[in-house]
């Protein structure tokens, strides 16, 4: 248990945290089980797609030679020898100079090598007028020009949304090997922490940053499980740690990292595992814990007040969550903003400030400050929509002047 | 049942899906289950936030007065006369020239205005020196400073992300009022169909549009379900609608429309609502059937072609989600990229074709066509990862030019 009395950057703490996150064993899951997970797998098909030649249009199969001549002031007219349904278990056959209505989608007969579509004739049924020759081939899905059978379909790596999934269930594949959602554990720590349903008494406060962690976490793409409070107790919190090891792929723990506190989860985290506790040049945010317990499970240590606790998950957590399920990109998209008042930021020190960002009506973005420097501020924290990321060597923004922003999109789940 | 030649264009469809498609009567969630939804309540607090006043810091809590002459070379001395721990159930009290110590977010002593931060003194344990003078009020969160007992937290129409859900619990709710998700059903219609998982007979499809669907569906914000695969049979397609009519708020079926089949779908719908079957002016995607059944739940039916299945999704089933969760914002954002090649697109047709949007290394977006005209090539469409819209006054697309595109964005669930 090292405490590391340098002040570290931001980008040296992440770079120790994305090094400390190694990555999960892939499973596999049922198709919807799958949506917006990674495959693991190369996946080819075992057969064509389509299976069999059919029908792109409901018409009627022909030998085009047959309406070579066809006109609407003369058409060719063909007898028709039989009806194909989409669904039709056995190949029909048709000789020269006759048609079957056939459907979209049905398979189509052999000696027919085109399909003129319903609006091309009289709609006939025992007899039918071709209103155009039709070319070879025309109307017609070839098997195989999808896929050919042995294929690739989708390679290791692809993100699974509809269209991909709707792939996968055509090819046959119902489970696929996807890199899973990590398993985000969250347990508040502190003795003035009640839960929520309870009106707090004097010197209480409910929890909210495992709610909010929580569902930073299910925002982030995890599998997050809100544990609750654990009181500034030895046992209780080495109780609880263990508890939920086994379940767990990431764990984080907010508040509690108070004088005395402090002590105690350090004490605590200390048996099972080793976690360093450092302070990083970043406002607020700047007391961080992290390191491993058990078997390597990386545990976070946040800061507790509110704010604090977010910037740290954004800063660091969502980035370790989506370098577990694989992802690319492990950081939000960001977007430079005019600010609409000045500020004054610390040198050396990477500022985390509450804004909300408006979309400009003749385009681009505007950003105002919101919530003052209190990182207990929970009612501001709400009524914001980005962070305005003040650089380590920017002292002063200027009103008017562009600044970087990171919106905190949410996904609609 | 009205079959409705005129040919329709997109937006007179959608103002006719959405007209067609009401509100859904807000419910009570638990917080972790609303995310992601809009509050459905105005919500204010019954109690201050902060509710006592407490420490921002761990230090010492003092009289500023006391401290007026402090100095790093002059410190004053001050006697401690108790710890005051975060959790501490009562006030503790101090009189003049004392201090105790305190940790962040416990509860300020009577007789104490300010705390000074520890590394402004020595850290003493029965005595402690002040290295410096602190203000009255310095590193205090005083009661109600966030937010004053009675006033409003939130409003009705607030998203509900991590730092709403954090100030819900911070004030005590931990149940919100919450316009619901949508409950989608989903099932596909044709008996060709078979389900993923056989391999596929002659004649046979594996269903996958609705898979593709209920991923889509979910996707948007909806709670969707998949029901699976129901042939083209009067009694069976009737059962299994009159089956889900009570658990959905909206129905949507794909496939099937074709021929023999399409009269199929419409008898059956026939006997259990208004359903109508019209033409649409788009590409892919022109025949759409919209109505309501049993009292008044909207169905889609849907082309079964994936490729027209989904994009019929995005013109019309996903804006009438949107539109019951209450977002604002009911379409897909689009951006302008350059077109990498020429298309051509008939007039009055809007035309919808899968693209592949590249960001440009030097800013900006270009987009290649991928899967050429059949809307049967599900190979390609899961490789495409953005539609290209081409309006219907729009004929052609010429290579270098700017072209409308939605991408179309997975959310990480």
């Amino acid at each position: 248990m090292a405490v590391d009395d340098r002040l570290r950057t931001v980008d040296e703490h992440l770079a120790t945290v994305l090094d400390g996150v190694g990555t999960l064993e892939p499973i596999e899951l049922t198709l919807l089980d799958a949506q917006g997970l990674l495959l693991a797998e190369n996946v080819s098909t075992d057969f064509p797609l389509p299976s069999f030649d059919n029908s792109a249009m409901d018409g009627y199969a022909v030998r085009a030679v047959d309406t070579l001549d066809a006109s609407r002031e003369q058409p060719v007219r063909l007898q028709v020898v039989g009806d194909i349904a989409a669904g039709a278990s056995s190949r029909s056959g048709m000789g020269p100079g006759l048609a079957m209505r056939i459907m979209t989608g049905a398979p189509i007969p052999s000696g027919a090598d085109a399909v003129i579509p319903l609006e091309d004739t009289d709609r006939g049924m025992a007899r039918v007028e071709i209103h155009r020759p039709v070319q070879s081939g025309e109307c017609l899905r070839r098997a195989g020009e999808d896929l050919t059978a042995g294929s690739p379909a989708l390679a290791a790596g692809a993100a699974l949304g509809p269209q991909q999934l709707a792939l996968l269930a055509a090819i046959g594949r119902d489970r696929v090997v996807v890199r899973p959602r990590p398993r985000v554990i969250i347990l508040s720590t502190g003795s003035e922490l009640i839960e929520v349903g309870h009106r707090p008494g004097f010197g209480e406060v409910i929890d909210s940053n495992s709610y909010m962690i929580a569902a930073a976490a299910k925002d982030a793409g995890a599998d997050a499980r809100r544990i609750g409070i654990v009181p500034d107790d030895h046992t209780k919190l080495l109780d609880a740690l263990e508890n939920q090891l086994l379940r767990a792929d990431i764990l984080v723990t907010s508040g509690g990292v108070s004088m005395g506190a402090y002590d105690v989860v350090k004490e605590a985290l200390s048996e099972i595992g080793t976690v360093d506790f450092m302070r990083v040049a970043m406002q607020p945010g700047k007391p961080q814990g992290f390191g491993h317990l058990g078997n390597g499970i990386p545990i976070f240590c946040l800061p507790g007040n509110p704010v604090s606790s977010l910037v740290s998950f954004e800063a660091f957590v969502r980035p370790a969550i989506r370098k577990l399920l694989g992802k690319r990109s492990l950081h939000r998209a960001t977007v430079q903003a005019t600010a609409l008042e000045s500020a004054k930021s610390p040198h050396g020190v990477r500022q985390y400030r509450r804004g909300v960002l408006h979309r400009e009506s003749a385009g681009g973005y505007s950003v105002s400050f919101i919530g003052g420097p209190g990182s207990h501020l929970i009612a501001s924290l709400a009524l914001s929509n980005c962070l305005v990321v003040i650089d380590e060597d920017v002292t002063e923004v200027t009103a008017g002047k562009p600044v970087t922003v990171m919106p905190l999109l949410l996904s609609n789940r």
